[in-house]
């Protein structure tokens, strides 16, 4: 018995498959045999050297994981052949962060970041290091889809919480109120289901795109309504457009940006209701800042909050939030390992519907 | 028995001293005896016509109130002579968010404020719509103290408030953490000393201000340490500063921006820890604007709440706070309401040390 696992060697260029020794579990620790892994664009970056002081020359990237468990200690919980997800995003594992499932907060700064700078999911198997890393996958959630999870399922999944308690707030003194997801994308699109999951029942989820066939899926998805905020849009009728779709309240009472440039976020800013919440998300600003007026600001009570990610709390509710089988994740394409490369042309190409996975 | 009231009939110039008869209690509502009328900044606003569309002529201004029931229905729970402070941002009392003692946030945008588009405390009797605005003043708290409480007092309780949960967070996860306060006037020495109350045993308070005599009054308010940010202060000195002073996290896990211009507003952004959560109070930065790094703001997964007064309810709170005598006033001045005017000027011109407050 081998592993293959897809190393890499060059930046930009195509990963080198090597025939390894299927490794044993480390203490305290697993190895998880994979079944699927997602190709996320993360994992694009890493490959063209944009990660580099992150991720060393020899790693197998891919933190989009899900398999079955291999070798374990047989007291960890978990058996030979458990189906599981991994939670991507190690700490130390003794701080008092890491104690409660924050490893994104770790205290020591340690990372045990699987497909970054540790081998990843691009491999016949991984070493976890970590068993409570593992998350059990109910049979009502396919493989497939648990391996999404971790990151942009957990991500959008994060950020609809953090804004729960004002929606739940605004929808107790006000008959007809709306959220604004911005970007229906990947994220954008598990952001409207988690929203009408997760928000009182009659809260209007309105999704904005600069993409008519994007906001298409966004309705599919369960949206209420649309806004095209394509680039002949001017902030104006943007503005317009907006107070007419959100409801009694004439503002939202929150919005994500999963897109989150100065453009989306100062007209999020412009629409959102006095004391109501903006949820940084997205990564696209590099180097960009937005625009708080500050007294406006003050008087309009507004709140903004970040999300990375999302704990190992947050990953379980979400399993257990997919078990009940009201969420769909976006559509789907396996791939065989040795077209990763590839694949992840197509997706630097903008040639991915969907998400593409690798199928070990 | 008559009253004397002090009304606005040019903007800028002084107000006309009126004898008027003692109103009686409007249904559901009241009439207090003013005992003490603290004046307020933005008293000097409403004088010189900053807020025309708000304050009508004829206006007694003065919003800062505590007195004894004069007048009063008896099944409102107060007698004639029951000492109070007026909570004076009543909305339309019959909302869902009014009913809960969220009156700056009524949902029918009513404004039944005291001293602003009503008559307020400059004058020996105040009409009240609502017996609800009234809050008991204990044994243990002076009327002129009692005054400040509805403005200056609880905004800075708010402000506080608004970063307990994520400082609780901080300390319980860090033996040795910090907060920040920006401004070390008025509102900020009350930040200083509900910060000591509020937030958990052994989180360092810092105070940053331009002026060191400012300083040196935070100090003695029970700051632990003090920030010297006068003009001469570059970005990068006063960061390295800030550093020093914060403990182990080397970053604050919350600050409060009781000035808020855009140089305050970027210099927290760079000494707030991953996490950390930024309250805008001050209202000094009108028209200009604050930049959020959008990128960073994630990768840091910060926070930002504003803070615009505070709720009855949480007025109440502060009352039963102050009873208990361990937060001290700042240095309280009596005036009679003759010279309100000229108490003004003196605000104006920089002269006022602590509060003036008009004795009645």
């Amino acid at each position: 018995m081998a592993r293959r696992s897809m190393r890499l060697v060059e930046y930009g260029k195509p990963f080198q498959l090597m025939k390894e020794e299927v490794p044993a579990a480390p203490k305290g620790g697993a190895v998880v045999k994979t079944e699927y892994a997602g190709v996320c664009h993360s994992d694009l970056h890493s490959l063209e050297g944009d990660f580099r002081t992150l991720v060393p020359m020899q790693t197998v990237l891919g933190h989009e994981i899900a398999g079955t468990v291999h070798d374990i200690s047989p007291e960890a919980g978990f058996k030979v052949g458990d189906r599981v997800a991994v939670y991507w995003h190690g700490g130390c594992g003794a701080c008092s962060r890491c104690e409660v499932g924050e490893t994104t907060a770790c205290l020591k700064d340690v990372k045990h970041w699987a497909g970054i700078n540790e081998d990843g999911g691009f491999s016949d198997y991984v070493i976890i290091p970590d068993v409570r890393l593992l998350v059990k996958v109910p049979d009502t959630v396919t493989m497939d889809t648990a391996c999404l999870l971790p990151c942009s399922g957990l991500t959008a999944y994060n950020a609809v919480c953090k804004m729960v308690p004002t929606v739940q707030d605004f929808a107790k003194h006000n008959a007809d109120c709306a959220v604004l997801l911005v970007g229906a994308g990947g994220l954008g699109l598990w952001g409207v289901q988690f929203a009408k999951q997760l928000l009182p029942a009659g809260v209007r989820v309105i999704s904005a795109d600069v993409d008519n066939e994007k906001l298409a899926a966004a309705k599919e998805a369960g949206c209420d309504d649309v806004l095209l905020w394509s680039k002949d849009v001017d902030d104006d009728t943007a503005v317009a457009a907006a107070k007419k779709v959100c409801g009694g309240l004439g503002a939202f009472a929150a919005a994500i940006d999963f897109v989150n440039v100065p453009s989306t976020f100062e007209r999020v800013e412009k629409i959102l209701a006095p004391g109501g919440m903006h949820v940084l998300v997205g990564l696209l600003g590099v180097g960009a800042a937005g625009s708080v007026p500050l007294m406006m600001y003050v008087l309009g009570r507004h709140q903004m909050g970040a999300v990375l990610m999302g704990s190992l709390p947050q990953m379980k509710e979400l399993m257990a939030l997919m078990a009940q089988g009201k969420v769909k994740p976006p559509p789907i394409s396996h791939h065989p390992l040795e077209n990763v490369f590839d694949v992840m042309q197509d997706l630097k190409a903008g040639k991915v519907k969907g998400r593409a996975v690798i199928k070990l």
